[in-house]
């Protein structure tokens, strides 16, 4: 057997040959850390192709299915980009353009002849993550040991995207093990952030999160076991969702990362709607519920209540977060319906034990020792427990978890009486993480996302605004909680996290998909409105 | 502390006590069998008591709803025809009739008072599993070791059918353990069969099943984690549903066992429709689908084809089993719609050991040791594997039985080709058991209803006719499957079963309680129509 590192060379040199030879560009030096605007003036991409690919999904979706656009143009105008973001980022692992412009010449030929679209995503480009198996591909999850194996099927995910008409033309970067908020591995090696590469992308949907920043791809789909769709949407300024469980016992769920909220809610009806129940055992019969969308459960949107939660208890957020909070704040008065905001404390109500408790039942990811300097203080916290436990003691953790669950509930529950609606809180605002975007191996917290996996909560992910280093200057130490939370304070420095896009996350309770893209899509508008 | 037999004496007596003494009767002596008519012939119940008692579901909610009966007296009628019951065949074990009369006359004033009912089920006295607690009620469960200790609060289904107008009166009895499908324990000792007294009333919801044939609960609640709803069900004659689950990793489910399929829809749409998913954090957040009850899914109920299973491929059922199979397959293409039905094969392709595998990760419920001769052979199969097994390998199971989920999704979806209709299956029709009720001592063997937890379907009980001693002769031999197949062959005799119910089962797919239901209803309706 060849050594690995053989393997890695061989593999690397059929990825180089996947990629046709025109579309090589010169990118910028290394120093250049903001190469959001290269795609645009690096001239491989024509006026045409740039106005596509600057469109948001739902445009796309009209001008597909009224063949303004055909399927093969706007395919050729994504990869294009696509191959110029991964010069740029590092993002791409298998790139398979011949493929989708077949397939998209084919979806061109149905439109034409019987004037239908095949579904409700007909001729959209979709970009994976290296995670979910193609027929005929490797699926190498950043495992040297997996290069060579080819899937002889399709992930049930990719057939109902195909059904739906979706073009899946590459797949995107992860971190080894994808158990690690940074996408980092031996066979591709490291994907940066397009708005300052000295920082991380996120993970472990990483390279998705790069890529579409990008706009090398109009939707991505990642998976989110602990915050993987919402950490890197978070760190590359994108909207993402990570839906409830599909599955009893699977805690990964897949969720769509894109530019427009437009484009989660295309990708989850045309999902739900393909009935993914007649495929995969574990998927949850409920159809879209346009009732729910439309806010049927929270008063059809009167008077909205959101509580904030501005820290977990545990870390205190940067400076930027905490503004993006106040934006928000300041922002859904008068944004769209009347809405409010209860600070409540009991989102935080000094539970970090819970927190840890119940993240340690999903399988936190934070379990990783891919951390570029190994000798950082605090991090001991975030290692794997070595050795198994017994299937007795699994059950009394799972148990324990249904008691927080339950509780969790019923605090919910009882928020009624403090919102002034009638109702309890329509949805909570919170960090997406304590951070921005770090640097390379410096994302080592991640329950501000973990959190809502152990409740099984729906939640989105949506931008605010960038680092700004005169808003957002480093504030005096406040009582640290401990160490670690000292740690993440003095990791802050507003040169450093220049330019770094900053999110928020917005969550609804189990199986509201439809509600938390709506409250999401009115929070947005809100927020544009004020700009 | 007393030794444990004055605690069950002291807790007899706590149970006498709590029946109004002018309500006891003197019941015919053992000898006699079938003891059906005796609580219309006792003389202790009214004509008009009796006329309540004998009202379906629906026909009693509408009564009670005008206000044509009043919810006590519908509480009384059911509350003396309970206690003539239990002194029949010992079905009850927690007797609270004071506290339903004072909840019954709350219901009355309201509805006087403002002209509206508290919920859908306002007024329906309710009977209850000893499993669901009922605050400062004792729930014994079967284990001596329970005695005394009280409950401080309701369980959620209770909080739930009490807003929905409900009233709890009787709990009933169970096993020990409750892992077994026959109805006794040290405390509360035998339930017996009320058509057959030396038969069992099944398990683990043996009380419910013997209260509600005898028709001193209109509508009673067990669960189901192997068959502990539907085999009662099917060995008292009754109507049962068990619902898919509504719980992530909690494999029982709650369901109704009642007189009439209107009594179940009624249920499960007022319980659906009180947002379980507010008070229990792992009920499924789906609302009552009108549409799926109309058979969206099933050309609205056009051509219906249901696959009858005939034999599980590792018990050969007895004859009145067959017989109710083959009256329900020559009722189903008059009834109704037109429906045909196809012998199909996949259903029981020889996969018992898938089965077996299945099973045994739900914690399949034949654990137990209860029987009366131990001796019996073929029974090692199906005690408990001693020793716990590590998390790692309960994932793995779980695995395996997740590809098992997807195989049997497969194959239901490959049915479109066999049925004529362009459809799969719409449902399969198969036995509740190789048997009807048992003597005590005897139900041995419950794949008939645990292979449908393992793969999570919902399945309705639905009766077909009674044993026939000219009709149901004992067969010739078959070639036996093993041991065991044989062992359930010879314990076929007519005399020995005469006037037991024979039940049958209509199994949909997962979360799809409505058009199980409206199947159900349908097969109901052939059926009548035939008799």
């Amino acid at each position: 057997m060849p050594h690995w590192t053989t393997l890695v060379a061989e593999k690397k040199q059929r990825q180089l040959q996947s990629i046709p030879q025109d579309w090589l560009v010169t990118p910028p030096p290394d120093s250049t850390l903001d190469v959001t605007s290269f795609p645009e003036t690096c001239g491989l991409l024509n006026a045409r192709e740039i106005e596509i690919t600057n469109t948001s999904v739902d445009a796309l979706l009209e001008r597909l299915a009224s063949a303004e656009w055909t399927a093969v143009e706007v395919t050729t105008a994504f990869s294009k980009r696509a191959i110029v973001a991964h010069q740029l980022v590092n993002c791409l692992t298998e790139i398979f353009v011949d493929r989708a412009l077949a397939r998209a010449a084919e979806l061109d030929d149905y439109l034409k002849k019987t004037g239908k679209v095949v579904g409700p995503l007909h001729g959209l480009p979709i970009s994976l993550k290296d995670q979910i198996c193609i027929k005929g591909l490797e699926t190498i999850m950043g495992y040297v040991s997996w290069i060579g194996q080819y899937a002889d099927k399709n992930a049930v995910l990719v057939d109902v995207l195909i059904e739906c008409g979706a073009v899946p033309f590459v797949r995107t970067n992860v971190p080894q093990t994808l158990m690690w908020p940074e996408s980092f591995n031996s066979v591709f090696g490291r994907t940066t952030n397009p708005y300052n590469r000295s920082l991380t992308s996120g993970g472990s949907s990483g390279g998705e999160g790069a890529l579409i920043a990008l706009k090398g791809s109009p939707l991505g789909v990642g998976s989110d076991i602990g915050g993987s769709i919402r950490i890197p949407s978070a760190f590359c300024g994108l909207y993402g969702l990570r839906p409830s469980y599909w599955a009893y016992s699977v805690p990964s769920v897949f969720g769509p990362m894109t530019n427009s909220l437009g484009g989660v809610k295309a990708f989850m009806k045309a999902v739900v709607n393909a009935k993914p129940w007649l495929k995969d055992p574990l998927a949850v019969r409920k159809k879209w519920d346009e009732d729910e969308y439309n806010l049927a459960d929270h008063g059809y949107g009167k008077d909205l209540c959101f509580a904030i939660m501005w820290n977990d208890g545990v870390v205190v957020p940067h400076p930027p977060i905490r503004r993006s909070l106040e934006i928000t704040k300041a922002a859904t008065p008068e944004g769209g319906p009347q809405s409010s905001t209860v600070q409540s404390d009991i989102w935080n109500a000094g539970s970090p034990e819970d927190f840890m408790i119940t993240t340690s039942v999903t399988g936190e990811p934070i379990i990783s020792t891919m951390e570029l300097d190994d000798a950082d203080p605090a991090v001991s916290g975030f290692r794997p427990q070595n050795g198994g436990i017994t299937a007795y003691k699994l059950w009394q953790v799972q148990k324990l978890r249904q008691n927080i669950r339950k509780e969790y509930l019923d605090h919910w529950e009882a928020t009624a009486s403090e919102t002034g609606t009638g109702r309890p809180v329509d949805a909570i605002i919170c960090p997406a993480a304590p951070f921005v975007a770090t640097p390379h191996g410096k994302n080592k917290y991640a329950n501000y996302t973990t959190v809502w996996n152990s409740l099984d909560y729906p939640a989105a992910i949506f931008p605010v605004t960038t680092v700004d280093s005169t808003l957002d200057g480093q504030e005096p130490p406040h009582g640290f909680y401990d160490d670690f939370d000292k740690y993440v304070y003095e990791m802050y420095d507003p040169e450093k996290f220049k330019n770094a896009p900053v999110c928020l996350q917005l969550v609804g309770r189990t199986l509201e998909e439809e509600a938390v893209i709506k409250m999401t899509e009115i929070v947005d508008a809100a927020l544009t409105a004020t700009k």
